[in-house]
């Protein structure tokens, strides 16, 4: 089953395309009506993302109504401590929760170690399944939380504004976080393996919480385990290459450090231009974003020269996929992401070959 | 009446001092229970922004309790949209709401221009008496938040994670956006003016929602207008200069332009080391800040500890001032914000003279 599409592949790997690639985080999600419908019949959101079926359903949608060039598979970054245990659950307009969150050093001790292809089998059946229906129209992405990002809400119990008990475990017991921590890694690695294993041809790391942490413990905490996870990811598979892109959130500061991890592309968010941002990390690892999702809110005419201004600040040359600066909101109508991939796709190949 | 400690206003100027001076962000805050007990007195936080004798109060008890070398006069950000007739309330655990936010263009054309000596006459009043019952002890400090910040809370009605409504406002109606910031940056300026006539020895801006711009957006609707107001400032008075901190929050990309405003000082938050953000600034201004306020929640040896770290940050030379990097949390033991301020003390003078 050949690829018709590697577009993403390339400019990943920082090699020439005659117009830059996009996709949209959170592509598959509540500014889609057939999405809500989909969600509707699930029932709940973890029946969504548990059932093989209708999580390749709902990661095939947007690319029946856009012009995409990839899939990223329908899941949730917490899939990992659901399965350790901690039973994910999720209240309409609070974001997620579990039910049995770290309150003690004891219970880092007892989580266990997961066999990513028996606990999230249903995220690899997904995977696969996708990858079928796909038939090799454009890649498909896989994806896991960051260690860091996992803790937080491991130990938070849900998401938090100041992340004080999770940072209060790094300061006070760092050799306890430490083995969270590596407990995570170990079991992203896997993870994200198992993945590759099953389809995904390329894979992203969300660290959505790096950036609450000091510029030393973010080091420490969250980008040493990264590091940890490229370097123990399968990257070849099925006879190509597979991309590693991480994401870490508000931590534009450390994109240096970020591309030294071995990694193949940075998401970039959109508090810095793709200009100073490829300045700093210069040939080392392609570029992903970094459009203001917030600018899909506003008129056609504004969202089409805001997309010429993140081409323009990017530049020529090989390394950029075009994206949000975070997850496409809700309440964006779908006729404005079209503009967007329009716009990319009528004013990005001035910038190529 | 003469100021027997101005070890802070010399640092804010980069001048000499033999030891590193220290205040932080809501020291007058709901982590005393001095604090609470005041607040449950005035009734309501309104009650206690706008009775002079209430604020004066609650911005010497954390004098009476800790060796800081600075008072902040107690107040909230928002007191300028509340006297504009947006009606400013709180409602416990969900933070500030307006009555009446901005929601159409006209909203914004129907502002009215504030004489700040009447609307907000109050907060004068407590400058005034704060500053004469502080008789020189240490300066106070004033305050506003900045246009964009309180741009935000108006078009929004409070607080929010996405900012959707105030960006549309942004990239839809830019030159309406402009007549708000316009009318807000006027509006500051003579805040922070009539502060300094009534007695505040220096003021601080608060960006406290400048990260989550765009930096294009950060320089045209947030960076300008503080700039502006910089520019307007009163800053000699009653024989002495009067510094201007600017603190963006999230902004560390943005630090030199910060720095080119003509301000004094810049406010740095824990997501960049003090020695980088030296580096970038060079001698232009003095850095406030920057350990992570979570730190208190730790032990006192780990406190003790990341205060060195954070001196040693910055190293040897003028222009630190030992603050948080955002304001302390309700949660923190008073006692170990004393341990903060004697390891500040004990430890600094090492990097002075």
């Amino acid at each position: 089953m050949d690829l018709k599409n590697d577009i993403l592949l390339r400019a990943l790997l920082r090699q020439p395309v005659d117009r830059t690639p996009v996709w949209i985080m959170r592509q598959a999600g509540r500014y889609l009506p057939e999405y809500l419908k989909t969600r509707a019949e699930a029932g709940s959101f973890m029946n969504l993302c548990q059932s093989p079926e209708l999580a390749c359903e709902v990661t095939l949608q947007p690319l029946r109504r856009f012009k995409l060039d990839a899939a990223i598979i329908f899941s949730d970054i917490l899939t990992i401590p659901d399965a350790m245990g901690l039973n994910l659950y999720f209240i309409t307009g609070e974001g997620p929760k579990f039910e049995h969150p770290i309150r003690t050093v004891d219970d880092i001790r007892k989580l266990p170690s997961l066999a990513v292809n028996e606990s999230l089998g249903y995220v690899m059946d997904a995977v696969a399944l996708t990858r079928r229906e796909l038939d090799g129209k454009v890649p498909l992405i896989g994806f896991s939380g960051s260690p860091w990002t996992l803790a937080t809400y491991m130990i938070e119990g849900g998401s938090s504004k100041t992340f004080s008990r999770a940072k209060k475990l790094l300061y006070q017991e760092p050799q306890m976080a430490h083995m969270l921590l590596e407990k995570l890694a170990a079991t992203v690695t896997d993870y994200l393996n198992a993945q590759i294993e099953s389809g995904a041809q390329a894979v992203q790391i969300f660290d959505t919480w790096g950036g609450a942490l000091s510029s030393q413990a973010y080091r420490e905490f969250s980008l040493a385990y990264m590091q940890q996870i490229v370097s123990g990811l399968k990257r070849r598979h099925e006879g190509r290459q597979i991309p590693v892109i991480l994401f870490s959130k508000g931590c534009n500061t450390q994109l240096e450090a970020l591309a030294d991890t071995g990694c193949d592309a940075l998401g970039v968010d959109w508090t810095i231009t793709l200009n100073e941002a490829r300045q700093r990390v210069g040939d080392r690892v392609a570029l992903q974003g970094n459009l203001d999702p917030s600018i899909l809110l506003a008129s056609k005419e504004v969202i089409r020269k805001e997309v010429g201004e993140t081409l323009r600040s990017f530049g020529a040359g090989n390394g950029h996929v075009f994206n949000l600066g975070h997850g496409i909101t809700p309440e964006v109508d779908p006729d404005h992401l079209s503009e967007l991939l329009d716009a990319v796709s009528e004013l990005s190949p001035a910038y190529h070959g």
